[in-house]
């Protein structure tokens, strides 16, 4: 019996017109980031697990896809191994003990050595490392490929998707961070898409407000809970920052920040008050302030440029400048992401490079995009021109002037069999040809090809001459 | 201790200019399928394995990479199923007994669910069904993404790599592989190779061959033989027959066809003759003298067009036209392939669809351009333009202007701080960077902005306006 073809669930099939429309997404992005000086490197779609198991946290090293070592996969396993990891893994994976999932993972090393990349950064941490002596820094990267990720599928979240990264590693410079708001601005502007901001805040500036907290220690646990302002609530946050065991003074200290109000320089006014009295804080502001003021210089075409203080964006990570861009109401969450980072390279033994990057969630713009119908006319897949087919004379007469038609640009194709023409001005439909060429021997003889355009309906005699003239101007 | 940074063997990682060089294969094959009315889809890089196994045959399944199931995958094994196989499999797999394959299979087939695709054709297929109701058939589609196979590396043979597919399916016409004739002869004319030669063949002759020699039954071992005449010579051939016990009058009666000299026009009269009897040959003869003589009405770049007999490129696949290019004196074997097959989809629950398609091997291309020494100045990954950075005001003026330029499009970037000049030409020079713009306070004061040349060192003084006309004309 024939097999029900389907794909794996949180897979997608793309289909012509998903392609055009995809494509045209990453070729903007990816003009923008030639236009700033970025060079592509690409790295394959496996790494060794090692470099990958350890960077992402356990929540992380779960969802990424470990690939069977092919061939006997079994021969470094020993019976003893199994069966006694088999008697304590009959669970949910969530359910297992810290040792039974030790067990589990030292089966996985010894039956897989590879995996699946689960994004673009670590494997371009190992490629900055790894080819050092090749690049000349600051290295400015950008780089378009999928990436893999075990997490149960749901609506737009997928278990392949495209990253889009564009990071400069070697130069601690604020003159990338001003430029990579530029790059928001340019990329969404040129996509079309209406209305959206590009938060930005300052690692140092959430070091400072712990600092003068007197919660120094817990800057982890505070901005991991202020993070969620957006999702909880002020008083989801407080909650939060109780748990952990912020003390309540502390709490009251922090929290008018919650509701930071007013212009970008209000803010940074505020904050410096505020932050007086820590000078990584004010290191903060002070980068804080460059960008903004570059900004300004520079202009914007239609981003909204906000300070907002309670942005964190996974904190360990980020040491400088922390960047996120959405979409106004759009009802998709952040479209973009970036930041500052000081030892990328350090886990791959080169250390003290400091590097800023950003990221374009390609799946969220094109829903983005989808949903205000923003994708451009010439994304629906289409033909320019079928040449109908009467019989195998004119089809090679066709055949010929479809090929002076292809030198100069004109995607065209001529029908494979002198069907009705019924059945052929449907496929012509189907595949959104703008016109359809009608040569039969009559034509032919007098020279005179007749061509339909599909829009409008008209149709017109031209000389062969005058139809290669049409469409050269087209 | 840090990780030394390396990839798994097989893979690689592609820097600027490779992406660059590869990217120029691509577009170009692209920009030719597009011209020829193909459409592009993409599938998932993974499929459910019983998508794939089973069907690339025994020594292709052991080359298929699985994909370990995520969360607790042990749990739907058994005890006593793994301490049974263990003490079979402690073997290499090409010694496993073909009992003990099955329970290493039975076992894989538990522990994972997906795998990665090893070529683009199959999930073609399964695509073609899945979606069959929301394609238009004939339908034309390219493919150009990577696969992966567990190969073991050696040199030009990786685990992971592209390939670029054409294919139309639903519709037997001629006049595609008329087509794909003339798609080979643009695409290798466009990359400059010098000479090539374009192999065809067409399954129905070859079952001639064998209808005739009076071996019809042993039609796969003689073209399988014979399709090695390239590698072993006649004798090898001749052994190989006996030895799948062809008969000896067979092999007389096959064995002159090995050196078949001659016009396309005097080997299609030989085999004409040879073939008098078997109808099935002289349909093969009549398909290929039309894909010839059209050939020959539309005329081709570069290529030569050889009829070659002897071409059967795993024939259980191909049931009329069959395709092979090799670029000449390369030292590099076949860049491309392809040929008709009849039921693809059948499978999947989609009969008798006739569909015929190419594919472009990008690694031997790339490979055969290296040699040839082919790629465009312009895949040279470069800048065109870097601002020097004399301190803050500056490279203020300098991003102002780098953005004017860039929506100009140019290519251009500030240097990221005030370092020595030394270190900043010596960064211009490693990027490849046509010219460097020299901006101090004199400069900007004087508004005669200096440009340096870095192919041959002349600097002149220009307006910013001038500037701009100078890029605009560039």
């Amino acid at each position: 019996m024939a097999q029900k073809p389907s794909i794996p669930n949180g897979t997608r099939d793309f289909l012509p017109q998903d392609v055009a429309r995809r494509t045209y997404i990453f070729d903007t992005i990816r003009s923008v980031f030639k236009s700033y000086g970025f060079v592509p490197i690409e790295t394959p779609s496996f790494e060794l697990s090692s470099t990958l198991l350890g960077k992402y946290g356990d929540e992380g090293d779960k969802l990424i896809f470990q690939i069977l070592r092919s061939g006997n996969y079994l021969s470094k396993i020993e019976t003893s191994d199994v069966t006694d990891t088999l008697t304590h893994t009959q669970n949910d994976f969530d359910k297992l003990s810290s040792e039974d999932r030790k067990r589990l993972g030292s089966i996985t090393n010894r039956i897989s050595e590879k995996a699946l990349r689960y994004d673009l950064t670590v494997p371009f941490a190992r490629f900055v490392v790894q080819h050092q002596n090749e690049l000349s820094f600051p290295f400015k990267r950008y780089q378009i490929q999928p990436v893999w990720r075990a997490d149960r599928p749901q609506r737009s979240r997928y278990q392949e998707f495209y990253q889009c990264d564009a990071d400069v590693v070697g130069s601690d410079s604020l003159l990338y961070e001003v430029d990579f708001v530029q790059i928001f601005d340019q990329v969404l502007t040129k996509l079309n898409i209406p209305a959206f901001t590009i938060l930005i805040n300052n690692r140092k500036i959430l070091s400072g407000i712990a600092e003068v907290s007197g919660e120094a220690d817990k800057l982890i646990d505070i901005t991991v809970a202020i993070d969620k302002l957006d999702k909880v609530g002020e008083e989801g946050v407080v909650k939060e920052l109780r748990e952990k065991g912020v003390s309540e003074t502390a709490i009251a200290t922090i929290s008018p920040l919650f509701t930071l109000k007013g212009t970008n320089e209000e803010r940074l006014a505020i904050m410096r008050t505020f932050l007086a009295t820590s000078e990584i804080g004010l290191k903060g502001i002070e980068e804080l302030e460059f960008v903004l003021e570059q900004t300004e210089i520079l202009g914007i075409e239609r981003a909204n440029v906000e300070f907002d203080v309670t942005l964190a964006r996974g904190l360990n990570y980020y040491t400088g400048a922390i960047f996120e861009v959405k979409a106004h109401d759009s009802g998709i969450g952040s479209i973009c992401g970036g930041g500052r980072y000081d030892d990328l390279t350090g886990v791959f033994g080169l250390k003290n490079v400091s590097g800023v990057g950003i990221s374009f969630g390609a799946d969220r713009i094109y829903d983005v995009l989808t949903n205000f119908n923003l994708f451009p006319e010439d994304t629906n897949a289409n033909l320019t021109l079928l040449f109908a087919n009467f019989g195998d004379e004119d089809a090679t007469y066709c055949m010929k002037l479809s090929k002076q038609l292809r030198a100069i640009g004109v995607d065209c194709d001529v029908y494979p069999s002198n069907a009705k023409m019924q059945k052929q001005f449907k496929y012509a439909d189907n595949r959104n040809a703008q016109y359809v060429a009608l040569i039969g021997e009559n034509e032919r003889n007098s020279g005179q090809l007749q061509l339909k355009n599909m829009t409008t309906g008209e149709q017109q005699a031209l000389t062969e001459a005058e139809l290669m003239t049409f469409f050269q101007q087209h």
